[in-house]
C-alpha cells in the first residue's frame, strides 16, 4: 500500500485528527455555576475592565488558528479551503505535539482577499495568535501585510516565514563549514513566490549583501515588463548588479543556491558553473530542482532538501512550533523580523558541530521547540513587542 | 466566596476550560508522512472530489462553532466578543459532556451585520454546524436568517430556537396536567425580543392558536407605532383578538405565561386574573418575572424559572446538546422547524409521569441528548434535510 492509500485509509478510519477535551467537569449543578452560568459573569466583567485579563481566565494565551483558504496547498495547488481541511487538522496537532499548543483549524469559504481579512480580523480575539497556511502569492503578500497592521495578535503566513527562519539557519551554519562570510556570499534564490521572497527578505535583514531572485520568466530584474508588485518590490533590495537572463546565468559565480520553486531546474553543469564549495538548497516538493546525488556529483559541497530520505531537510517544524509558543509565552503582539532572525540563530546554534551531511536539528530534537521559543520570546521582549515580560 | 468570586478564581487557574487534543501520533518520520505531507494529499484530494467526503475523513462531522459577537450576554448585556470569551468556552464543554461535539469558542471582533455574516459563513466549511449565542435582537434575526440561506450546515441561535423547544416541552407537559389542549390554550408571552419571538413561533407552528405577545411598551399588536420589524411580522400571527394594552391587560383569562423579559413584571393579582389552573414559565434571569412562592400563593397551578434552585428548571442544556448532536449524525443541512418540534415533543415524552413539582426531565439525565438527538435526526430524514440517512 502507498503512504497515499494508507494515509487516507488511516484519516477513514480516524475521522479527524484532533478533538475538544474539556478542561473541567460539569456534571453537577455545583460545577455548572462556576465554570458556566452564573459564576462566569465575574471572569466576563474582568475582561471588560481589562482586555488583557482574557489571556488569564480564558485559553487564548495558549491558542493559535490555522486558517486557509486553499488556494495553494502543498503539491495540489488550488483545492479550496474544505479540500484543505485534512493538511490543516494535521498543522494543528504539529503545534501541540511539538510546542503544546492548542491550534484549531479554520478553512474559508471563499478565496477573496477582502472577504479573508475580515473574516480573520472577525474571528481574531478568540486566538493568541493566526498562523496563515497554503494561501496562494501574490494574495498572501496583501493578506498578511493588512493583517499585521489590523489585529493585535502575532499573524504569521508559515509557508514564508517558517521556511524563511529554516533556510537562513541552513545558509549560517552551511557558510560557516564553508568558512565563508553571511556579508559576502553570492546567493541565488530560484522561485520568487511567497517563499522566496520571504527568504530573500529574511538573508538581507540578516547581513546577507548579494541576493539575486530568479522566476520562472528570468532574473528578478528592475524594470523586467514580467514583475508583479512584489516583486518589483524586491528587484530594489536585491540583484545589486542589476543583472538580466536566466537561472543559468544567475548562477554562475554563486555560493549559495535556494531552490522553491519546480522539479529539475538546477543541472550538474550549473553546480559546476558556482564558487566553489557550492551550497545548495533544493527544496522544491516532493521532487527537488536537483536530485542530492546529482548535485554532489556536480562537486556540491553541502546539499538540503525538503524530503525527509536525504541528509539536511529543511523542515518548517523546525520553526513555526517555537515561533508561536515563544510569541505566547510573552503575549506578543506581532512576530517581527528581529523575531524571525533569533529564531533562525537559535536554531542554527542548536547543532554544536555541524557537518556537510548535518547542518539542522533533527526534526524531532526535543530541544529545538524550546530553544527557539525563548529566543522569539527574548527578541520581542527586547523590541518592545510583549505584552508580558 | 460567592460563586462569582469562586468563579473567578476557578477561571484564573484553570486558564481556559478547553484543550485541543491530538488523535494521532506525529512522534516519527513515518507517523508524520501519514497525518501530514505526503501521504494527507489523498484525503484532501478525496475531499476535492466529494465534498460530503469531508465528513468522513476530517472533524467536521463532530465539530461546532460557538460563534457570539457579544452584544447580549447573559445577564452581563453588550461586553464585547472578548469579555463574552469565558461564556462561549463554557458553552463549548457543555456540548462535549452532554452531546460529546467538538465545540470551538469563536469570539467577534466585530458587531455589524454584514461583517458577522461574512465571517461565519467564511469560517464555515470548517464545522458541521454553528451554535450562535448571545446576539442582541433584532439583529440576531437577520444574522440568522441570512446564514442559514448562504450555509450548508446547520445554524442555530440558541437564546431563540433551544429556550423555545424546552418552553414548548414544558407547555405540553403542563398543558396535559391541567388537562387543557394547546389549540385552546390562551398564552401571554411576556417579552418580544429574540427568545419571546422563537417561543411564539413555535408554539404556533405545534398547534396554539392564541398566542399574545408583550414588550416593554405594551402589547405587540397591529398598528402600535413602537414595533421594530420583528415585532410587526410577528403581529400578524398573534394577538388574535387585536387587543392593546399592558401586560396586566394581557393576561387577564390567560391560561399560560411565559415571561423572559425583566424580574418583577408579574404580580400575584395578575397571576390570580388569570384563567383556572394558570401556568407560569418566569425565566428572567437571574431574578424571574414572579417568584415562585408568589406565584403559588397566588394559586399558580405550575411555576417554572429559568433557575436551579426551584423546581421546574427551564434550562437550555435540555436542548442545545441532543439538537446539534441529531442534526450532526445526519449531517443535517439545516435546523427546521419541524426539527425543533421532534425535539419539543421527545423532551416532553420522557418525563413519564409529569407532576406540578417535575413537568421537564433533570439537566443531567443521561438519556435527555440522545433522545433529543434521535427525534431531531429522525425529522431530518422524513423532512429530507438529511445528508446521510
Amino acid at each position: 500500500m502507498s503512504v497515499y492509500e494508507e494515509s487516507l485509509s488511516l484519516h477513514e478510519k480516524l475521522k479527524g485528527k484532533y478533538e475538544v477535551k474539556s478542561l473541567v467537569s460539569v456534571d453537577s449543578r455545583e460545577a455548572l455555576s462556576l465554570a458556566y452560568t452564573p459564576g462566569v459573569a465575574e471572569p466576563c466583567r474582568a475582561i471588560q475592565k481589562n482586555p488583557d485579563k482574557a489571556y488569564e481566565v480564558t485559553r487564548k494565551w495558549n491558542t493559535v488558528a490555522v486558517v486557509s483558504d486553499g488556494s495553494a496547498v502543498l503539491g495540489l495547488g488550488n483545492i479550496g479551503g474544505l479540500a484543505g481541511l485534512p493538511v490543516m487538522e494535521g498543522k494543528a496537532i504539529l503545534f501541540k505535539e511539538f510546542a503544546g499548543l492548542d491550534a484549531i483549524p479554520i478553512v474559508l469559504a471563499g478565496q477573496d482577499i477582502e472577504d479573508i481579512v475580515l473574516a480573520v480580523k472577525m474571528i481574531s480575539p478568540s486566538f493568541g495568535g493566526i498562523n496563515l497556511e497554503d494561501i496562494a502569492a501574490p494574495k498572501c503578500f496583501e493578506v498578511e501585510r493588512r493583517l499585521k497592521e489590523i489585529c493585535d495578535i502575532p499573524v504569521f503566513h508559515d509557508d514564508q516565514h517558517g521556511t524563511a527562519i529554516v533556510v537562513l539557519a541552513a545558509v549560517l551554519n552551511s557558510l560557516k563549514l564553508a568558512e565563508k562570510s553571511l556579508a559576502a556570499a553570492k546567493i541565488v534564490v530560484c522561485g520568487a513566490g511567497s517563499a522566496g521572497t520571504a527568504i530573500s527578505k529574511l538573508l538581507i535583514r540578516s547581513g546577507a549583501k548579494d541576493v539575486t531572485m530568479v522566476d520562472k520568466f528570468g532574473i528578478v530584474c528592475e524594470g523586467e515588463t514580467w514583475l508583479n508588485d512584489s516583486q518589483a518590490e524586491m528587484a530594489k533590495i536585491t540583484n545589486p548588479e542589476r543583472r538580466r537572463g536566466t537561472l543559468k546565468e544567475a548562477v554562475v559565480g554563486a555560493d549559495v543556491f535556494v531552490g522553491v520553486s519546480a522539479p529539475r531546474q538546477l543541472t550538474g553543469e550549473m553546480v559546476r558553473s558556482m564558487n566553489e564549495k557550492p551550497i545548495v538548497f533544493a527544496m522544491a516538493n516532493p521532487e527537488p530542482e536537483i536530485l542530492p546525488e546529482e548535485a554532489k556529483a556536480a562537486g556540491a559541497f553541502i546539499v538540503g532538501t525538503g524530503r525527509s530520505d536525504y541528509p539536511n531537510q529543511i523542515n518548517n517544524v523546525l520553526a513555526f512550533p517555537g515561533v508561536f509558543r515563544g510569541a505566547l509565552d510573552v503575549r506578543a503582539k506581532e512576530i517581527s523580523e528581529g523575531m524571525k532572525v533569533a529564531a533562525a540563530h537559535a536554531l542554527a546554534a542548536l547543532v554544536e558541530t555541524p557537518n556537510p551531511e548535518s547542518i539542522l536539528p533533527h526534526a524531532f530534537d526535543k530541544r529545538v521547540a524550546k530553544t527557539v521559543a525563548e529566543a522569539v520570546g527574548r527578541a520581542a521582549i527586547e523590541e518592545g513587542l510583549a505584552r508580558n515580560s
